[in-house]
């Protein structure tokens, strides 16, 4: 191989992991990516953080001491910190991490820290591809065909119906790389599945798509019952919806999960029927857990970018590294660029309403 | 008592019933109301509709047959019928249903039928009250606390703070009639709960929140989760969001039923553990029984509008009709005049932003 085909390959399995990212890291990260490394034998990953911290950590690993590097950084953006103020700290480990990925060290990056500094530093640092104008946040959860992609979660709160359109074509490839189906079915998220309901957006960006090359795949407007009913594989909605709608589900998961806890627990014969249903029960509970579920990406700039629960566990780190490696491995930007290109241009891109007093 | 106390006497105990509304109208109306009357022994219905089809199910009651009043309609707006033709039907069972109500016949309407023609016909005949702008359309959840209060739920897509200010306002009295809360506290529906977050409509709406006279039980921002993890009684949004979280919310919660359904019967020792665990599970199911929660209410207009889930049961629309009692004999809107007194008028409303392309 030619140095630079090396460097290329290199750089398809590279990840760059914002260490210090998490409620609980280094140690969460560290322990996570020990967990993934097994999965992914061929990855390498750039560990930016604080040195004196990773050493110990990473040498007492068994694979990652082999494939990971450490990058030291003396700064760290908190959990609290406002975007602004996380845009000037020039050597904070999510900072210099991205910069990787600008720099052609690293394919995508990963981070569990906080989600307003790593879409701010994202954006302004990787830019989005050519043929996008907002990126967005997309996730997996569980419904009942299996597994649904949502987006936007809340990367944008403004848009039009340009960006629907966009998110629609980019949550298509995501599903196509991370689900694994060969057309994934799209949904327009409103509030009635008749064509007269919603706003001129919702309208406007239905006509778009049912034209569009996955056209066949558009499945038309779903209401909030259609995601966890598994209507379709992608549902398309605005980062405000999408972020109140996904916690929504979250927390009435939660809430039977919780429930259910309390019945088990309430007696002798509740217990011994807790044993005799263990098995399909610890099936329901590992597929609804939200660990792995874990990995929000943020489609659409130029590299990858995974964030992960802030209070996930070595586990649900894991499962998020997964999805960036998938990503990464699958050339999923440029599978996005290709079907960027294949949308007619939109001319008029329709804007909400101002609304009435 | 004089006349006019006996009308008013009488008024205050009255509902007016579209009879012919929902899936299975007008039996399941009847079967419903009949339930309803135990409860109400007092109550007064004005049943809207097919009387050669209403007669004979009255007449089979025990209850229903001494309190209630058939009122001959000859049309029925179906599932289908647009608003537009819905304005047209002068004879339909729940436009003269509504017509009541406007006519100081009956203090309140219910009906199992088309949302969007209950919405459409309740404000065009009953008009909004003095000081509110817009109705909307409230409900009652399942939370970790109890029960939850959530509006609006789709009466509006446009809005602006003035409006968001409204509905807690009017959330406020329903919970304190409908949940039996001496001061319930209210949240505003956002995608985090940091006072910068969501857009200028979002934050000037819990600037006037806070300085209200219910500032008190103003506990701020909420996120999806809250909802069923039960952060506060009365939950406020505009309609486009509300509804998408409401359906979500009883997506997941099917989701998770059909999947213990199918844990407790594979295999023997799954059905007996079903049988050992069949108390508490019965009560979690009745519990989270979509039934219990029936009864949409339109809250702001010149009388009590209820609507029933179109595809429910007896027990579900005798439910719906225990809201409508609720709230007619607690005097629901004279309540909500009294508070909305109280609030400062809001010289500038602040309207969602048009977005930047």
């Amino acid at each position: 191989m030619s140095e630079a085909a090396t460097k290329a390959e290199r750089l398809s399995r590279t990840l760059a992991v914002d260490a210090m990212g998490g409620d609980s890291a280094p140690d969460v990260v560290v322990a996570g990516l020990e967990i993934a490394a097994e999965r992914h034998p061929n990855a390498i990953f750039l560990l930016f953080g604080d040195e004196t911290r990773l050493a110990p950590l990473v040498a007492r690993t068994k694979r990652l001491k082999n494939c990971a590097t450490i990058r030291p950084t003396s700064e760290v953006i908190g959990n609290d910190t406002k975007p602004t103020a996380a845009l000037r700290m020039r050597d904070a480990s999510l900072r210099r991490a991205i910069d990787a990925v600008a720099a052609g060290e690293a394919a995508g990056v990963i981070s569990a820290g906080n989600t307003g500094a790593i879409l701010a530093l994202a954006k302004i640092i990787l830019k989005t591809m050519a043929g996008i104008d907002r990126p967005a946040m997309a996730a997996i959860g569980p419904s009942a065909r299996g597994d649904v992609v949502m987006l936007d979660l809340g990367a944008n709160v403004v848009y039009d119906s340009r960006n629907l359109v966009e998110f629609a074509v980019m949550g298509e490839v995501f599903a196509r790389i991370v689900l694994g189906l060969p057309a994934p079915t799209i949904g327009l998220l409103n509030i009635g599945s008749e064509e007269m309901k919603g706003d001129d957006v919702l309208r406007r960006t239905a006509e778009i798509l049912r034209e569009s090359p996955i056209g066949k795949q558009f499945h038309g407007f779903v209401e909030g019952h259609d995601i966890a009913g598994g209507t379709v594989d992608v549902v398309v909605t605005d980062g405000f919806t999408g972020n109140v709608a996904l916690k929504t589900g979250e927390g009435a998961l939660r809430l039977v999960g919780d429930l259910l806890r309390k019945v088990f627990t309430a007696g002798i014969a509740a217990r011994l029927a807790y044993l005799l249903a263990r098995p399909g029960l610890k099936r329901l509970r590992e597929w609804l857990d939200p660990r792995r579920y874990n990995g929000a990406v943020l489609l659409g700039l130029n590299g990858v970018v995974v964030k992960s629960h802030g209070g996930t566990d070595d586990q649900g780190f894991a499962h998020a590294v997964d999805v960036a490696m998938d990503m990464i491995v699958n050339n999923f930007n440029a599978r996005i660029a290709a079907n960027v290109a294949l949308i007619p241009s939109q001319t008029k891109a329709v804007q909400p309403e101002p609304t009435a007093g």
